[in-house]
Order: structure tokens, then C-alpha cells, then sequence
């Protein structure tokens, strides 16, 4: 056992981070529905003020993650490694800053079509955004580290599935779009969709870290 | 307060690592003035001889990094967590291998023609590079660590405006730039160029991440 | 000293990280030689199954990751801080990936005929997970930490060595290939190759910040 564990035990935990984080997982778990209904919306007029309002979440993450560091800048004694609140703001950052990146490419590359692949990439960054706040929840007491266990695997495997998802949507579209500007765009949003959900596995390695020193 | 903190209290603060830093950032800020003017050169012979000295400020930063790794080595006691010397150093190197990459890439993609964006993206990494090395000159006593913060939140301004660069450069390279091999090209510097933003955002985390802990 | 060095010093060190990390090592050294035969094979047969068999290490590799992260949870003491034991974990793995990541898309763009660089590129990644090996089996006594840092200096080389191959083979293939998609497909499998040895140097980094501490 380490001494900043032996020290944090004996002292009394401050659990103002909790609701911030839940906060925060919240936000990117509406910014990733956002992204579904961005990318099933055709009417472009609602689509683009989807994409707006993922802009929207987006600043509201940095204001999270600002009140995340004004918090750790008041208190001598956190639940948790400074480290580790340190990785855990930065990785759900990520995922924003992707889910966001990933929406403003509609608009940028004004695409008349969409690839189906779009839609199951962000089913998928929603289901890993679900599991992420199911385990941030349970972060506050820790009295079921296992549930927070359950959600890292689900994490990992929703991961893993994006990684085929992406290797088959690449090969799809190296296969039929025969347009290299179009390929280069489609691509570009293929390769940042994959980043997001590479993005939630880091936040789940984060998670499982922690539980492993608190457990 | 964490046990570390406590002990650093305790033990005189070696300063070692603040002139060497301050050396990591001027070069950091040589480089990308130096990025500017190759955008701006237009006699060729001149202009790959700036990439060269880019490329020798770069050989320089891994010198400047060996010392600070040579200095840690030497010291028991820092006046920073070694995680953050490592931090600091490592992504203060990371601004620098970008400048050098885009650099390179002038040379590699023999462009006859630049975009005007490149230049100001030069401009923002060097407003970048001045703010970091502020803050990092104010590292050294410490006496106002509000004007490290201020430093901070310039950067983070910048990066914010860098995005929206980055953003408005690709969608006018996708909606002027017909040549594919062109737009592979023009597109990567812009990538190069923006992550190298990014990176400057990292340095600013760290010495957030230092003056939450010391300040 | 810092105190969490001085703990290390009064407990007894628990040695089971060192047999699995070699384990990690080797896989990684297994799968980089059976890219360089994957890049050499002519019969589509044959080489399809050598990335299947890089794939199946892969997934060895995510084994020996949980097995490395079980002992985290069972130890309270660890021989290295849990910090390093998590960073040259996960760059490992990083290596790793970046290699079935060459692999795979070997499969998926369906090249008629490959560069000789990537070959090139192959023997780098060889070298360097030779080196990792070599320091990894160092870590377990730490009589010669001298070893560790002539290999990190080795990879370090090797890396070096790989970006110059890089510029060279970005320089080549956009001055040959005139076929837009067979450009994307090919810089794309550089871009990850160069990326596998970043990564290589990335536990380069980690195993040197791990001798500063205990050497």
C-alpha cells in the first residue's frame, strides 16, 4: 500500500468531484445522441442546428472541466489521485472534442449523403457514453467497484466492435467510392468516429485504475 | 495536502530545471518564428536553408531535453513532481517536432504556392510559444503564479482560435483545391499545423497542473 | 528521495510484474518479424494467414495485459510505481496495435504490390522490439541499469532512423504515384508503421523514467 494511500484514508474524502464528473458524462452522453440524430437528420436546416447544439455541449464541457480544476485548486484532500482526476477530465475532453469534431465535418465537408456505417459508429459512442456514466455514478460511493468493472468491459467490448466496424466501413469505401476527394472526406470522418470510441476506452482505463488503488 | 507536497516543503527547492526549460521554450519560439518566415520566403534557396535551421533548433531541443533528464537523474529532490518535469519537457518537445515537421513537409511536398493560412497558423504558434515562455520564466520563484495562469489562458485562446483557422482553411481547400494529391498535401501541413497547437495547449495543462499543486 | 522511493527501499519487492512484461515483449518481438514476412510473402494465401496469426497476438498480447493489471490489484507493493507499470503497459500495447493496425490494412487495401520501405520500416520495428526485450529482461535485477539505457539509446536511433525513412518514402510516393487512392492507401500504411515506432520510443521513455527512479 502507498502512503498517499495510507493518507488518504485517513482523512475525510471530498466528494465535490462526483457530480462534476456525473456532469460531465451527461453532457457527452447528450452530445453522442446528438451526433445520431445529426447524422440520420436530411432535412439540412435541423441538421446544422443539431451540429450547433454539439458546439453548444462542447463549451459547456470546457466549463465543466474548469470547474473540475477551480475545485482541485480549493481542496488539499481528494477522493482521488490528482493524477487520476487529471486523466479522467482530460479523456471525457477527448471524447467531446471528437464527438464535436466529428459533427462539424458534416457541415464541413457538405456531404449530399451519408454512409450507414455513420449511424452504427455512433450508436455505438452512445452506448460507451451510457456505460461511462453508469460508472462515474458508482464512482461516489464505491461500494460496487464491480459495477464499475462491468462497465470497462462493456466499454472495451463496444471498442473492439468499433475497431471491425471501422476496418469494414474503410474496405467498404476504398471498394466503391471511386471519387479520391469524397473517399478523403468520408474517411477523414471514419477515422475520427473510431478516435471517439478509441477515446472512451482510455476514460474506461482511467476508471479501471482508479479501482484498482481504491478497491 | 498530499504527503509529497508536505516533503516538499520541508527540503530546499533545487532550481535547476528552470533556466533549461527556459531554454526549451526559447528554442521552441526561435523555431516558430523561423516556421513563419519559410512560409514567407519565396526565394527557394533561402527558404530550405530556414527548414535547416529548423531542423538543427530541433537537434538542439533533444540536447536541452538530455539535460533535463541528466539533471532529474542527479537531483533526489525537484521542486516539481518528476511526473510533471517529465510532462513538461516531453510535450514542450512535441511543439518542436511539429514546427519541424511542417517545416519538412515544405521541403517533401514541393509546393509551388502556399496558403495564406499557413502563415497565420505560424503566427498563432508563435503567440503560443511567447505565452509558454512567460509562464515558464515565472515558474521560477513562483511569486505570481496568477500571471503563469494568465499565460495560460492566452494559449488556450489561441488554440481555440487556431481550431476555428484549421476549420475554415479545409473547408476552403475541399471547396477551391480540385487536385486530390494537392489537397493530400495542403490538408497534411494543416494537420501538422493545428496538432502542433494542440501540443501548446498540452504545455499549458502541465503548468496549470503545476500551480494547482504549488501554487 | 522522494517517500514513495523511500517505501520501496523498507518493502520487499514483488518480482511478477518482470516475467509477464516479458511475455509482453516477446509478443510484440513475434509480431513485428511476422510483418516483415507478411511484406515479403508473394502467395495472398500465405500472407493473409500471417496476419491472422499477428491478429491472434494481438489478442495474446490483451491477455497478458489483463494478467499484468490482475497482479496490480492483488500487490500493494509494487517494484516500480503503478504509474510505470500502467505507462509501459499501455505503450506496449500501443506497439503492438500499430503493428496489426500495418498488418491488417495489408488485407484490407488489397495491394498488388507493396514498397520496399515498408520492408525497411518492418526491420526498424524488429530492431527495436529486440532492444525493449533486452531492457525488459534488465529490469528484473537491475544490476546493469547501464544495459536499459543503451538500449533506449538504440531505439531512440532506430527512430530516428525510421523518420528519415519516412520523409524519404513520403517523398517517393508522391513523386511516383500518380493514382490518387493507391497514394491515400499507401501513405496511410507509412503513417502507421512510423507511428508503431514512435510508439516503440514512447517505451523507450518509460523505461528510462523508470531507471531515473530506482537506478
Amino acid at each position: 500500500m502507498g502512503l498517499n494511500r495510507i493518507f488518504q484514508i485517513l482523512v475525510p474524502k471530498d466528494k465535490k468531484f462526483i457530480p462534476l464528473f456525473v456532469q460531465g458524462a451527461e453532457n457527452v452522453l447528450d452530445a453522442s445522441k446528438l451526433l445520431k440524430e445529426a447524422f440520420t437528420e436530411t432535412d439540412i436546416d435541423k441538421r446544422n442546428e443539431k451540429v450547433r447544439r454539439i458546439k453548444d455541449l462542447e463549451h459547456k464541457g470546457d466549463e465543466i472541466t474548469h470547474n473540475i480544476f477551480n475545485e482541485l485548486n480549493r481542496n488539499f484532500i481528494t477522493p482521488f489521485d490528482r493524477e487520476d482526476i487529471q486523466s479522467l477530465t482530460s479523456s471525457l475532453d477527448d471524447v467531446l472534442d471528437l464527438i464535436d469534431g466529428a459533427a462539424r465535418r458534416i457541415v464541413l465537408y457538405k456531404l449530399n449523403s451519408y454512409e450507414k456505417e455513420f449511424v452504427s459508429f455512433a450508436d455505438l459512442i452512445i452506448q460507451c457514453a451510457e456505460q461511462i456514466k453508469i460508472a462515474i455514478i458508482e464512482l461516489d460511493n464505491l461500494k460496487h467497484p464491480e459495477n464499475i468493472k462491468k462497465a470497462c468491459i462493456l466499454i472495451n467490448s463496444y471498442e473492439n466492435d468499433a475497431d471491425d466496424l471501422y476496418h469494414q466501413s474503410i474496405s467498404g469505401l476504398f471498394d466503391t467510392e471511386t471519387d479520391p476527394i469524397l473517399l478523403i472526406k468520408k474517411r477523414d470522418i471514419f477515422n475520427v468516429l473510431e478516435n471517439a470510441t478509441d477515446k472512451a476506452e482510455d476514460v474506461s482505463d482511467v476508471l479501471k485504475s482508479i479501482i484498482v488503488k481504491v478497491g
